[in-house]
């Protein structure tokens, strides 16, 4: 039986700042990939993204990234490999405690923005990444673009990984994502969208930008939730997959 | 048999800001309280923290603060009790991870700074902790300030718990410590705090500043090793320890 | 001729995080309150409201904090005079600098949450506060809470000062702010704000919540940007003046 | 006649960290750059730094640096040109309030770690810098690595410069620093150094790693104050130069 994981970015709100529709999208995905405090989220924060998580039955994981709070972790720093692994312990850690004062197993970790554009670059860094998810629980999950340095960090590792395509990005030939600088890189039209995921569910393929075929392993695709647009996009996925008898189920459960 | 820990901060450097004697006092304590990143350390830091104390088999426990790095969390915040928990909870977590990769059992919590200060008054902060400490793990120990509301606090949330005494400050009449600001608040003499520590253990009392007898019921000592004289002191209080027969070994093994 | 200033907190994004309507309420304030950092706002932000202050004619004056980001600089801390008198001077020099840039003047300097609600009724802080603004600037004006300690903190100091009343909140019959956990401390009705507004520019006073009559020398009124009702409020506020033939205009212009 | 400015970073000390031997280098500096809290410093031992500058005569400069505390501004970020701009702007700002406070001119601005090492190579940054330090005052000086992108930066941009070189570092033939990871990269002779600087003030060359004359224009000569021995390096280099007649004197008095 077909099966896929539809995972999303929540928990980014930080004190008195919301960001995201956490409350609306949590009940249509099956993953989340929650801030950890570098770039996004605070402590109280965190702890009521565990519980909404909990209430909806949705598998939790980590979402570390560089500390840049003020640049959203979206620039690229020059931090050592030892620095990666003890910022992406850390904030693993942290969300880690907020599983266990709720009962809930962390299922992944997933980086953010400029550490996951590093990571599915540069293998040692993605290596650097994998082995410390797998030194904090061998359990966990690494959750790896596809076709990118992070499933080779991962195989080098020896983590569990899973690898996730884009619900809403055009692919090169190449089975990579075209740079979001391109025209065409991000695919607006929710019903494409939702044809395409089910495509590539169903195929194991995506339809690149130039209209060829390129195999897309992917056992998670990754969502948005951070406009009401984006809300809509996962409601139209969820039903369309679910429409073609694809189970919709969190990878780790 | 006799026993008692001596318990002291640790891992209290930050980036290239060193603190600390750690590499010359690791070897003479037996628990460590690791600065957790909110008003000291950072995440290499503590990985390093970790693996030393690991290396001399010191128990290791987290030391959360309220979030005042510049203030290194020796100012009152006026926290809510949510924030309080969720804080305490992230900086726990943050340590765990770090534990969990180098294999070590985290054993205790202590808090830091303004928030001990604040806990050792206020109930309804020490419950909070005891909670939050209670439910990231029921095994971990609440390390309290004797006779101080933290005992009543960790009481009242069914948390394990063990007391303290410091071993270089005075203490009131009725078991209170006497205030920093006061004369004689502070004991510098070597040989009378290694003296005064041993009869602590031995006797479950202390004399107090007026000279009257006060019962101090402490499983664990704490010390400090942030200056070389620190350092020379944990060393005698440890040498008189041993040579009065109390064993000196981590309140949790 | 009566005059009066309408004063409003703006600024207050950070990063990826939007927050007040600034761009809406701009046109009709005629002085800002800018953060610096401290509580919210970043660079770039600062920058971008200075520029939008400039372009409307709007005096700039800096909106400093406790140092809690994660707050929002609502949390009380036990800082210094010392640290309190650094840190404001800061946040001073951060705008000042955007201000050079642009070649505007700061006219003033109102002190944010936290450190507002303490500056109104501890003088020492208050008196800091004033002495830290004069040693930059003694051109710049404190604003003051009406009847607060801060106007004999600006006294005492010999700093310039404008005291200010709040369009929306309930005064005792002392003349201070009903606290906001009291029932009818804030009032919501925008025709009654922009009515009592008028009141207090025209007569002095203002009705306390028990009916009295209390005298309020207000310069200026604060008006918040932070709702697209707020914005709405503001407008009212604004025609009613208008209408009455009171002259809206920045205070140090 | 002949003259020459020592430059020296400091005020780098952080809440209770201390780092730097800033009170014994101070007597024997004529500028130093003064750290504005983002890689390192706070607002109270930035208040304290101009204080003890003023003591002695000193000019003061800021040293604007990324954001990134933990890291000391020494990893390089992927900031944007407005991002550079506006955190410069914002660290000279802060300086600028305590020099106006304690009545002190500040003579330049010179960039820390990470963006220093960008600025040297990446014109656009450089310019970025440039034009950031002009906006703010066109009366200060951008200090800038003697042969560097920075000086072109500062033609492009208008705005005064002066060039610095470096007492103990070693030169490549085509006038560049050779890299720290490079053996011989840092000359450690406390006499050879100080021969070096002064044949650099009185030549305007200096002889390159490999044997080479190469031409130094330097205004001003970086030297350090973060270790007992680069203290005594200080004095020994100020020594030679007044033995020698050289005029040792901050280049904007």
């Amino acid at each position: 039986m077909t099966r896929i994981d539809l995972n999303c970015d929540m928990g980014e709100s930080y004190g008195v700042y919301t960001l995201g529709f956490d409350q609306d999208a949590m009940p249509h995905v099956t993953s989340i990939n929650v801030a950890c405090g570098f770039h996004a989220s605070d402590p109280v924060n965190m702890m009521k993204t565990v519980k909404l998580a909990k209430k909806y039955g949705v598998a939790v994981g980590a979402h570390p990234s560089f500390p840049d709070l003020v640049g959203f972790g979206r620039r690229v720093m020059a931090a050592s490999l030892e620095e990666i692994k003890a910022d992406v312990t850390y904030q693993i850690g942290a969300l880690w405690a907020f599983c266990l004062a709720e009962g809930v197993k962390m299922q992944h970790v997933k980086v953010h923005g400029a550490l996951y554009n590093v990571a599915e670059k540069d293998l040692s860094v993605a290596t650097a990444i994998a082995e410390a998810i797998k030194a904090v629980d061998p359990d966990l999950y690494m959750l790896c673009l596809a076709n990118s340095s992070m499933v080779t960090g991962a195989k080098n590792a020896g983590v569990k990984y899973v690898e996730e395509a884009f619900a809403d990005r055009a692919y090169t030939a190449q089975g990579n994502l075209v740079s979001r600088k391109q025209e065409g890189a991000v695919i607006h039209d929710v019903d494409a969208v939702a044809e395409r995921v089910l495509s590539m569910v169903k195929t194991g393929s995506v339809t690149a930008i130039d209209g060829a075929k390129v195999p897309i392993n992917a056992q998670t695709i990754c969502v948005h939730g951070d406009t009401p647009g984006a809300v809509a996009m996962i409601k139209r996925i969820r039903e369309k997959l679910d429409h073609a008898g694809v189970t919709v189920k969190a990878f780790g459960q």
